[in-house]
Parts: C-alpha cells; sequence; structure tokens
C-alpha cells in the first residue's frame, strides 16, 4: 500500500443507487452518465455500469440492466407463449424498452407484435442506448404505437392471443394498468384462448399489491395466479407476475414441446416455467386458492 | 412544504451497506448501532434498521436480518431434515447466530444438535441483541461447541445423520470450508443414509464457487446437487445452497409426509422443496449432471 499522493487523492466509487419504499436500497457502480431526459410522463435515464452494463432507469426506478434483464424478459414472455397453442398475435402495453417483444419474437408462430408504450422517450433512449434489447423493435413483425395502452385497449377492434402488460409500479403513468376497468377491456381484446400477464410486484414488500391484482383479475377471468422470478436489479430479487386466462391452466397446460424451438435462451425452460408457480409458504397462505 | 429552521435541518438518511464484488451494493436504512466488537477472526455488528428489524454482519457481509432470515434458515434446515427418514442427530459448522438449530429443532426425530461455531462472539452477539433466532441454542437438545469446525470433523468420534455447513464466504475463517479435505471428513462424520448442505453463494455473481464446490463434493459423494432460495438480504437476492448424500435423492427420496408435523414455516413447503432444485437454463449448462 502507498499512501496517496496530495491532489492525487483517488475518486471515490459512485453509485446510482434505487431507494425504495425508504428501508433498502440497491446501487450499482456507477462508470458514466449516458443520458439524462425529461418527458411529459416521467424522468428517462440510461448509465453506464462498472459491472451490470447499462441500466435504463425510469423517475429513478431501474427497469433493466443489461446484465440479467434475460431474467424478466423471459419469464414474461415465454410462460404464456409457451402455454398457448398457437400465438400469432401479441400485444405489449408498456415495456419501451423492447425486451418483451425480442423474446415474443423467438416464437416463430407469431406473425405481429404491437408494442404500445406511452412514452415515446422511453422507445428512442433505448434505440439509441439499450440496441441489443431494443432492436426487435426495428424487426417487419413488429409494430410500434407511442401512445395510452389504457385507452388502446378500451378503442381497439382488433383480437390479441396474448397480452402482456409490462409496465412501472401502479402509480404514475401506470396507475390505470392496475385498475378493474383495463382488465375488463383486455378480457374484450383477448381471443378464446388469450392469455394476460402482468407485471405485478415485490411478494416481500408490496404482497398488498399482488393481492389487489388478482382481486380484479379473478372476477374477471377463470384463471389468474401469480409466478415469481428473481433478478439483480429489482429490490429484494424476488418479484411477481401474474398469469391470467380464459381458460388455458399455466402448468397443465403446459405442453412440454412447445418450448422445443427456443434457442439461446439464459433462463426459461419447462422446468423452470413450472417451478415458477409453486409459491413459498407466507404466499399460498395470503393468496389461497390455487389451480396450476 | 416549510422550508427548514436554520439550526433544525433534518438529518439524512443513514444506510448500512454491503458492498459486494466492488459492482452491487445493498443497503438497508439505519435506525442505530445497537453492537461492535472485534473477535480474533472477525468484526462482529448488530445494527437496528428502519424496515428490517436487527441484522448481524461479519466483516461488513450481512449475515441475517430479522425481517428474512426465515428463507435462509428453513431452506438449509428442511431440505434434508425432510429427505433424512428418521434424522436424529444434526451437526451444524458455523451458524453462530441460532436460526438453523431453532428450524432443526423443529423436527421432533431430532434427539441432539450439536452447533460448531469458531466465534463465541457471534454466539454471544446473537444471544443478547438476536434473541428470536438464537433463543434455541439454549434448549436442552442443544450443544454449542466454540472451536474450529474443521478441526472438530476431523477428530471427533461421533456420527451424525445431518451436517449442515452454515457458513459465510469462502475468505477469512470459512475458507477451509470450502476445501476437498473438509468433505472427506464429513463424509466420515455422516451416518449411512446421511445427507450434507452447504452455503454456496450466489448464482449470479459466484458461479465459479458454486461449480468449484460441486466438483469438490461430486467426487465424494454419490448425488451432490444445487439448489436455490432468494431472500432480501445477500446481494442479488437469489443464492445457493449444495445438497450431498451418501444416496438420498433430493426430490426422489422426499416423503411428503414427513414434513407434515411442520408448524408455523413461511417459507418451506414440499413443494417449494422441489422447486428449489430447477436450475435456470444458464445454471443448468454450466453445472450439467443431475439426479433429483
Amino acid at each position: 500500500m502507498t499512501a496517496p499522493r496530495p491532489g492525487r487523492r483517488p475518486k471515490a466509487a459512485r453509485w446510482v443507487d434505487e431507494v425504495y419504499q425508504g428501508v433498502i436500497r440497491t446501487g450499482f457502480r456507477l462508470e458514466r452518465r449516458l443520458f439524462l431526459g425529461r418527458s411529459p410522463h416521467q424522468r428517462v435515464e440510461v448509465v453506464e455500469t462498472a459491472g451490470h452494463g447499462r441500466l435504463l432507469l425510469i423517475d429513478g426506478m431501474t427497469m433493466v440492466s443489461e446484465r440479467d434483464e434475460f431474467v424478466y424478459h423471459e419469464m414474461i414472455a415465454h410462460v404464456p407463449l409457451c402455454v398457448h397453442p398457437r400465438p400469432r398475435r401479441v400485444l405489449v402495453v408498456g415495456g419501451g424498452d423492447g425486451g418483451t417483444v425480442r423474446e415474443v419474437l423467438r416464437h416463430p408462430s407469431v406473425e405481429s407484435c404491437t408494442l404500445v408504450e406511452i412514452d415515446g422517450l422511453v422507445v428512442d433512449a433505448s434505440r439509441r442506448y439499450l440496441p441489443r434489447i431494443a432492436r426487435a423493435l426495428a424487426g417487419p413483425r413488429s409494430r410500434v404505437l407511442i401512445e395510452d395502452g389504457v385507452s388502446f385497449v378500451r378503442r381497439t377492434a382488433e383480437r390479441f392471443d396474448v397480452v402482456i402488460v409490462d409496465s412501472t409500479e401502479p402509480c404514475g403513468p401506470a396507475k390505470e394498468l392496475f385498475g378493474p376497468a383495463f382488465y375488463r377491456d383486455v378480457r374484450r381484446v383477448l381471443a378464446d384462448d388469450g392469455i394476460v400477464v402482468s407485471q405485478a410486484g415485490s411478494p416481500f414488500y408490496e404482497l398488498g399489491t399482488i393481492k389487489n391484482l388478482l382481486g380484479i383479475l379473478r372476477p374477471v377471468f377463470p384463471v389468474a395466479q401469480p409466478y415469481l422470478f428473481t433478478n439483480l436489479t429489482y429490490p429484494g430479487g424476488l418479484w411477481a407476475f401474474t398469469y391470467a386466462s380464459r381458460g388455458l391452466r399455466p402448468v397443465a397446460d403446459l405442453k412440454h414441446g412447445r418450448s422445443r424451438g427456443l434457442k439461446g435462451l439464459s433462463w426459461y425452460s419447462p422446468a423452470v416455467h413450472a417451478a415458477a408457480f409453486v409459491l413459498p409458504a407466507f404466499m399460498e397462505r395470503a393468496l389461497g386458492r390455487r389451480s396450476s
């Protein structure tokens, strides 16, 4: 060890921290800020980190890191798409970074994937700074609409086999995505075998949010259940999606053969799919009713 | 909003952070420090946090928080104890906080649980500041030995049905617990149906550590596999244990009836047990060979 020379003090590490519920923070070692913009909806930021590649943050919440985004995107996309016997038309609400669309388009049966993102700035920043995640948005099977997903599902005459609600937390522009009117509209735009999957929050910190969302889904859909994944970037690691459908069951109706065409996955497999619907005891007690 | 009065500036939040591999940090909102001591082995610290109860830290690494310690302790204890047909004698190496012993003693068949902890300061601090975790150490079926676990298993003439290696990371006093000589000794102290479970590290950040540990276990034990859990306090959330045995398979030999006697669990169930052995695709590829 040598003493630091005067005037040459080593720079202290800088961190980009997400403070969550005022009690826990997750910080990534910052290399440099690449982009900071403000849209009418929110603050959008892209940073380069020392160990996690690039991060996209919205209003200070980490949305994706290049290092582990595969977990979230594989689990939100392949769970419904591997249960559905032949998904052709898919709608993604939110998800402007493009990672969900990228995973959806791995399925050869998909003819078109429509992304409805309220904030064009998220799409623009992702296209420019996160090309490995956003690249699928430019493909011939992708359609990108910059508009409010809530009003889109209210007004559209189109029908979809799978709807994926890839949103932030239930605050700001995403609030209505956690309401009952939205899910009645989702049911209307779903084809007969339709499935809807939604980001649902943290089982440790927001069990109430997950419970509320299930309480909204269960009167509208005959099948509604949470499932789990764990990643590096969301506070506490463990996080939940909800699965709801007009009839297809998430585990019993999974035909293992359907996922065989998927190549290059890092997280998803049919066994991981089934295991994700197994809930820890405290969730089982709080959320009740299973029908996997 | 009123402007802060001069001399009455609101105190900034204080955090107790664990920096991991220099690239990620997990911080808990600090209320106050309760204990800081230095033993010949390490620095031992107990703090009160705003949202996670009390935390025990060793050399700056979070060992347990009162809020979520149930996950780790239920998964390290009930997995081997529910596979073993009749566990009577259990050895815990490390785990001076007492949480693992508490879970072991939920099993009525257990006649004695021996804790061998190298650092008496961990046991003393836990007894004083974490009584809900450490209380089982005082029970009639518990034996607490303050000595090096490595030399204990080398010298003892006792035999155990289950050995649980509840250690910190492979550095400092825990280093030898990740070596081949230790596991040959563990095999010797295990009874015929014996099972050993060990803390193994983070799949995202330390896949090499898990691979090394399996590489040490597989020549010594006919069955050796990782399994997963996720909690709030270890960096990245997702963490692994290894399961190894003289023959009992972790899922195929689990008799669901065996766990029925357990009451008041918050995480473990037979379904959670089986799901924990399902590995994400990237681990499956890196670690190969399954025999659950």
